[in-house]
């Protein structure tokens, strides 16, 4: 892979714990774990560890400790695989040992937690590794899941991408409807540098290379292909010649990525590494014998 | 398909609400929607059509149309297509008229949500699709995504199947380690009836037919027959002759279901309609020309 | 009496937590405890005594510890009385050694708690109590005060009672008004076996033998029996012969208990349980000399 | 009475609107109101009225009607009797009609609210009555509901009594153990007075004669009197001659109220105005035939 | 200076605690501190100096510390100059050693808070130094900024000034346009008396002699002596003869304060204590070398 | 001036309403306005002039109008002068004509927001008038108030300013402190490169020129020129020769201003828009004769 791998930006804790707050108490509601609450004595301390059942990338795992945590703050926590491990089946990725209460209660949560970031994680290692030895950079998209945007962007790090926008806040996404609605593409590009602050880009969509003529005049910071073919592509960054970052973007699969990273553009972006991941299967065993 | 369909449980605002303020919020950071505030006139009006761009079932309008209205309240929607019906390629679902600047901050936010949504309750009318003749009827499990369960759980209903517990707190699920906890099944079972309401159900996971066997005589309201395949759970029903309802569970795929509701089993459960539910493709068309 | 006393379920610190934080927010508003800063030295330590008042069953002592420590974390408890405990008056339920401020602060907030999930107890206790050698069981209603509800129903659990549904959420209950909407008993009870998940019972509300001869061949989980006198009901459970649960329910008092105990009903629900409960007098002893 | 009744100091809804989400929130739960939804038409359209069951005042009527509202924001509401009546049995206080659903699903919190609200009102009229026509006034403590103080010291005002402070913030009361913390009566009050502002009144709270007359010089604004039987309050008001408030506290049961209100004092204050306050039987009658 | 210096009533952390989250939430957004996570490694541990930039009156520190120990728990902390000190350029508050992370990310919102707090701290304590050997008193004024009026209360109570009003509910202040609404003076002053509770304090406004000379039979709390010159005020004292508060207050600047606090009032209140503050200059020295 | 006024982005309702509703709760507490509620009658409407009491540019319009409109959702509103006009004393901004409680009530509130960001507006204004002909652009920092910073950003817009970054998250800014921990200058622009998405741009500071000419082969986006004189920056624009955006930044005064901008820099940074601006004077003129 032509990129090599930085350790991801970090989730700061201060991001995912109104997640987790409310996840539990989403699974908790008034009454709590009645089942564990009716059957598992309260001083019961059990061991158990969480294990991949099938291959991926982990992503997630401080913020399913943290489920666990809130149950039984003092929970003993072994980490044999760390954040960003790339796992078999059958791996043990942490030995846990606490209140059995705890550990039961906290499975689920902290399981739906873990994978579905991991999915997301493993789509985008996918995603990152059929590039194979192109420059070209695998983007997410903000087709994410509502109110768990921080969490999956990270996840999409953790999986070697990088992050796109944020949200419609931070960096300037000019489409033909925001063209049409300013009375062309210069007025568009002329009033957002007016108004906006210096640190943000500007990034304009194309459909196709005539746009594409007329926009590379403006110098923008990025310009999205969108629904360009390899070939098209190549033509495009051929016109661009570096004066601003390539994007290319629309119905892109996982196995069509060496040829658009082939093409030469400097992005590709995926809507699918988080709208569409199948979550990544994970299980937590009990020593209860 | 052996179930009539009835219009499934509906999703009260009061639940719905805070997750599209949180979602809207996630993504206008602090400083809003600054492509549009920058090229989009403050009173452009205009009309935009929300299509289908797949086939699938249409699960989160009144979710989804909310968003808009959170950015125009006055924006008109004639609906074309209602909650829950069985959309073709191209076919419009609503059509949005109303401030351009709310139709462009608002489309993403809204269609994240629709197409999660409508994704599940896709995932969930093809299951229930596959039972066919049968009496079974399809369930889903607490595989959710975190923060996102009652909206997760109402698209399953969307989709024809009926929902397992919400939480932790709304029902008695029983597994081994409860069991091993409790110091037997008897045990765990007598310990649940003692502190639980009269209006809680309790369920009970068997492994093979031995515990079955043992479990039979405690007249609990459902067994969840874990990891069996169709000729044991055949003789899984057998054995219970209706005195509980039977649950077949554990990786059971799409192709799998016409067996094992063959086998007579009042329920199937499957993860994968939330947790790995692909997202359906639903676009904003607009008129600007 | 008749059911053994085993150990209720617990109130997850989750739920009372923010309770607490919003009492203290209450009584604190944005100026805090001006007496106390005022008069008290920071540095200050002292020994205090939650001491009973009056006799009566003890619930509510965590939520209330929780207060105190939220104002002094290093506060130190020696508890005398356990949670549940039946206490008689000066009975010292547990000793306190920490800032005076915090000490001081916590008090009334601490002391509202303890007095009003102490008198929900006591109160079902005695209710309980009068059930004597009967099978019966006492049941609390939804009649709790707003955004207490997780907490007033443990108080009922506490005090040897069990609990009814927890909201509209976790369990179906068919009154009067909405057999009239669903246009007979038949349609209701049909269209809630149809949309609803298996793990939720469904009881119906009847107020005379005639209704209850027309439900006992629905087999719904369970029947409440509103406003019959102890002759009727034992007229009604006889008809039922176990098929399903019965609920006594409707003005009836403390003393009326024993005589509908008798007529054998499985269950008898009282509203005044938390509606009315008095609180229980305890208060906080200072050893300032 | 005495005293001129005032129309009472209204309470805003941007006091009582968190109260009514958080307590439809906890009603709902994630799965809303199932019965109702299932058997109910979503267009069925139905009357009901609002009637008393006993004799009380009314208080609470803007928050109830909030409630239903949130349900159904057209429900059509005519008020016979408004907030601070004298309800007689069968008195009918409020005419709804709208959505079905709503009058269903919001029954129980309104009510609820109403229940609590007017108890209050009913037992602080009771006092108020009993003080005759002495200038007394009655007076509520902190002993509130946690997290519902704004509302019930609203409820107080609506029965005509009057409110203590709302919590620590906005009043000095100084105890014995301030003035032992302070290191005596004169280091607590000249402490206070230096630095608290100039809105802020001062009350000390003494036990016996002794501590009023070392009180006395100090000038402060009132003198709590604890547990002392009318003669003592008699005496103390003949020693305080109007300098100070004179509030009688400890231990007044509402036969006692004319005794202690005669000794002269200006205030009697109760905590189980809300403490102990029985709920007031209200219900909601449907016209389905 | 006339007034001694207590220690002000401190700010309790249950109410800095959710502005110190708002804050960061602000700051870090959903990607965090992007800059130190790609520039700095996670296990760097560094000193940094929290050192005044010019001279001036310290407050807010434990909020400041607060946001530090939410970046990283174990910051070591030594204080070297006390909330309430009064700083000299080049002066060091406090040493910190901890994460190289939590510094940096901490750094601006700690900041902030400081230099807000500080500001008015040092605004005050100029005020109260200008009052010189009268014993008038510095007050401010509802004129805070919205959302930090505990915290803005609390600089001005360590600059050495007291409190007027925190909001509306815990004082009355009556002025003209009350008047005109309530019909009248004695009208508006009654109907207060009549509603409120024993422990508020009555303020009334007045723009001359001639309506302080009606309102001095009324027997209120305080007059607030609105936009008098010293003469007159002069005059208001001696017409006062202390039956209640005098406060002037309405374009006071800081070189007018000798010659009304030589006027006799008890009280100056001072908009710009709040409103107007410049921050006060601190920053933060890394010892990176 | 040499920059065109565009008008600002706009402040989104979604971003200022939990301010006004904190900011009402907090001046409202538990008893709300009970001088108002005490003297004025519920039903009395008045109409009231918003005026400006000095000269400056008006900001915060639609936020101060939310908070009568909380307080009377009919409140009938004539604007006379838009948001971001130029202000002169005695100018009626609007007219509101409602409820007079609401009007009394909310009047504090709404001129806190509005006195703050109009100070911030009419001093950024005043900012920027000051770069003359230059192309000198004026831009606000971090140093906002804590919890306010959409606000008070926007408050800039409206002064004719640009924002720089929001927070941490969107735009790098690598300081001294970040190239000694990440171990030299190349080290820290390559690892923000690797990990960052192409949407971030990337300013480095620099303390003097040798510094300066290091940079300038990084081609990062943006260079802070901290503490630099004008003639430094002179040498640093020449040296930069628009490969970069040049920031002058560091205890730069109004007065400053005009040889700073006449340097050439592009941008001039000023923390004493936010943390240091004088609050507006506007005051509310009731006609109640």
């Amino acid at each position: 892979m032509a990129i090599p791998e930085y350790e991801p930006l970090p989730l700061s804790p201060l991001l995912y714990r109104p997640v987790v707050e409310r996840a539990l108490e989403e699974d908790l509601g008034l009454a709590g774990d009645i089942t564990t609450a009716a059957t598992v004595p309260a001083d019961l301390e059990w061991t158990a560890r969480l294990n991949a059942r099938e291959e991926g990338r982990l992503a997630g795992l401080p913020v399913a400790l943290d489920v666990f945590h809130r149950l039984d703050p003092f929970m003993a926590v072994e980490i044999e695989k760390p954040e960003g491990a790339d796992l078999e089946p059958d791996d043990t990725v942490a030995v846990l040992r606490g209140k059995a209460r705890a550990l039961l209660t906290a499975e689920r949560t902290a399981l739906n937690i873990l994978t579905r970031l991991s999915g997301i994680a493993t789509q985008t290692r996918r995603a990152v590794r059929a590039v194979g030895d192109n420059r070209t950079r695998i983007v997410c998209t903000r087709k994410t899941t509502p109110t768990l945007r921080a969490l999956e962007k990270y996840a999409v790090r953790v999986g070697g991408g990088i992050n796109h926008r944020f949200g419609l806040f931070d960096g300037v996404l000019i489409k033909d409807n925001h063209i049409a609605a300013a009375g062309g593409l210069r007025a568009a590009v002329e009033r957002a540098r007016a108004v906006l602050g210096h640190m943000t880009k500007i990034e304009v969509e194309v459909d196709n290379l005539d746009q594409l003529a007329t926009l590379i005049d403006y110098e923008v910071d990025a310009v999205l292909l969108d629904n360009m073919k390899p070939d098209q592509l190549r033509a495009a960054v051929a016109m661009v010649r570096g004066r601003m970052l390539t994007e290319a973007s629309g119905g892109i699969r996982i196995h069509d990525i060496p040829d658009y990273a082939g093409a030469g553009v400097d992005l590709i972006s995926l809507g699918w590494l988080t709208h569409s991941a199948p979550g990544l299967d994970l299980g937590l065993d009990f020593d209860t014998a």
